[in-house]
């Protein structure tokens, strides 16, 4: 028997490449023969699973700066031959940097515009920017002045563009972006369709998780809506738009990028569709399974296809939310959580490999044997 | 395919019988038959599963005392045809019944005794014993004083033979037993192979999950050896005698009884062999399996007979302890721990008939997926 391993990242505890070699080895040392593809939402683990899915790839390491504004050293994967670079926002101005002082309203997108340049600079014609993982709600205003767009208030000072700073923009001057922005095909890997502003805005969504004080996400929503219109004279609800703090918007509007599935890029340029039809079985999962979010999330793209393909699916997760009845109406055999004991969540966390590879290797044992 | 499923108890939180109804029904769902066998192992659910496996039994509620000597009712099997009983030492001396108070000190298997003795008058002439779940460490004093037996001090008082009774035993009056006695044949239906007295003796390995303070436990052995030593005239070290606290000493000695493995006497009075070589695949399981004491564990016991017969097996457990690969040398296909979320103990307990249920149900997808 032949298994399909593509398993996305545990966040913080497995990444996409290493899920796979764990659970590849379990099923190998049971007499399974495997293959891998790393995958990703877009989010973190995005430039890893672009390099190794698609050949004639490089790691550039470039400075940059975090969400306070420090020097960072940042990568992205750089294929020369089609002149594309594939960028993460979670490199540079991720989740990870957010603290109670750099909140949504202190930072902004610069240190990930500053790796859009650096790509162009490169040579970069097509960028993919994943946009999973943000920390920041500016509405991509950071990535704009990296590129050389100028924010100025109503009494012609330039503004940091930080999130407290959307509401004050009187202007935007274009005088000095980047010549080279003109030849540039812009992508956005995501799979969230809110808007920019309102009830399902990117203040209102995603702003406490990056932690928006409750008290300011109406009023940043209100900025959010100011910028809008000083930028494009109008609000309106474009789906895609609220992506990653507000990226999505800016580079719809500015940089006339086009929305497309994280995972679907990485699908195609990894032919994992022909991957599933060769396959005896599917083996996927994540930190995470909910049956409330379906939409989008990459397990469930896999199953999907695995099941439009008829091949069983398998999904090892570290959470599973819903019934098992409820994930085999969208293609999945059976959801395996990889916590099997007793254990608080940080022991899930810290243990997350081990963890992996015994659950797998339970599910290797199973098949292996029934299929004897 | 067919699933023979015979599960072990999970202790204080899911009954043999009801682990097989849980798991058989998730089977069913999804084509797979069954056969289900409850299984015990000589504790706590030992009557429920001779009268679920073997036809002519009645349960029959007497009149008892439990650890504090107050009024319970507790019930046995009895299966008239055969004049034989079934009596769980658990029911009336359990370690349930244990508190701060009413340690092996305090306490003995005089209510135990009671129920032997209303099987007697009920018309039984062949009693199993199941020795699991004790409470007590008194040797059997409790139950030989219940059928008559009557233990002096050096001043010629009779003596109530609780624990802390034994060491001041000088003399044993055998002119009150029950005359019946003479015609019943006792089978100690026990998997431990403890002596009454000394580095693995019952006080020693017994003592202290019973309660028994630590401070005691020498002196308790050394009065466990002096009462074997009024009784038998000498100390010996007999494999079985320290099964439930002593209980196997006096049952040996005293009453003559076989010793018979609690598992085997099931298994052959369910066919369990033969049900095995039937079936496509064996379910079994309980609250903790540990590759420590594989031995006479009754999951184990059960995966040695699957192996035997070239079939798979798999186990559903509240806890595993040791590897995969461990367990995999005793026939298990697989180990397949219960708890599929980040939890605590008492949610586990609590949750466990849930917990079993959905950990089923993912193996019955997994199984009829593969054999399709």
């Amino acid at each position: 028997m032949h298994a399909l391993i593509a398993i996305d990242s545990f966040k913080n505890s497995i990444t996409s490449i290493q899920a796979n070699q764990l659970v590849a080895r379990r099923f190998e040392a049971h007499g399974l023969a495997t293959t891998q593809v790393a995958i990703a939402d877009g989010g973190e683990g995005t430039v890893a699973a672009w390099l190794a899915n698609h050949a004639g790839g490089q790691s550039i390491t470039a400075q940059t700066v975090d969400l306070a504004q420090q020097p960072l050293e940042a990568t992205y994967g750089y294929f020369a031959a089609e002149k594309l670079a594939v960028i993460e926002v979670a490199a540079a101005s991720g989740i990870q940097f957010v603290t109670e002082q750099l909140t949504p309203l202190a930072t902004n997108t610069y240190g990930t515009g500053l790796l859009i340049k650096d790509a162009i600079k490169h040579g970069a014609r097509k960028i993919i920017l994943g946009l999973g993982g943000s920390g920041t709600v500016d509405g991509g205003a950071g990535i704009l002045r990296a590129l050389g767009y100028r924010f100025l208030d109503a009494d012609g000072n330039e503004l940091a563009m930080i999130g407290a700073d959307l509401g004050k923009v009187a202007t935007i001057e274009t005088q000095q972006v980047l010549p080279q922005l003109a030849d540039v095909t812009f992508i956005s890997a995501a799979d969230v369709t809110n808007p920019l502003t309102g009830t399902n805005g990117a203040a209102r969504i995603f702003g406490p998780q990056k932690g928006l004080p409750a008290a300011q996400i109406d009023a940043h929503d209100a900025a959010l809506a100011h910028y809008m219109t000083i930028a494009s004279g109008q609000v309106s609800a474009h789906a895609g738009d609220g992506a990653a703090g507000g990226i999505g918007f800016a580079l719809r509007y500015f940089l006339h990028a086009q929305v497309q599935s994280g995972f679907q890029l990485l699908a195609d340029v990894s032919q994992l569709k022909a991957k599933v039809a060769q396959a005896d079985l599917v083996i996927s999962g994540e930190g995470q399974v909910d049956d409330q979010s379906f939409m989008g999330k990459v397990p469930i793209q896999l199953s999907q296809m695995a099941q439009a393909a008829d091949k069983p699916c398998y999904l090892l997760v570290g959470r599973q939310k819903g019934t098992n009845a409820t994930f085999a109406e969208q293609g999945v055999t059976a959801v395996l959580p990889i916590v099997d004991q007793v254990m608080t969540l940080d022991q899930a966390m810290a243990q997350g490999p081990a963890n992996l590879e015994r659950m797998a290797d339970r599910l290797a044992r199973i098949i292996s044997r029934t299929a004897r």
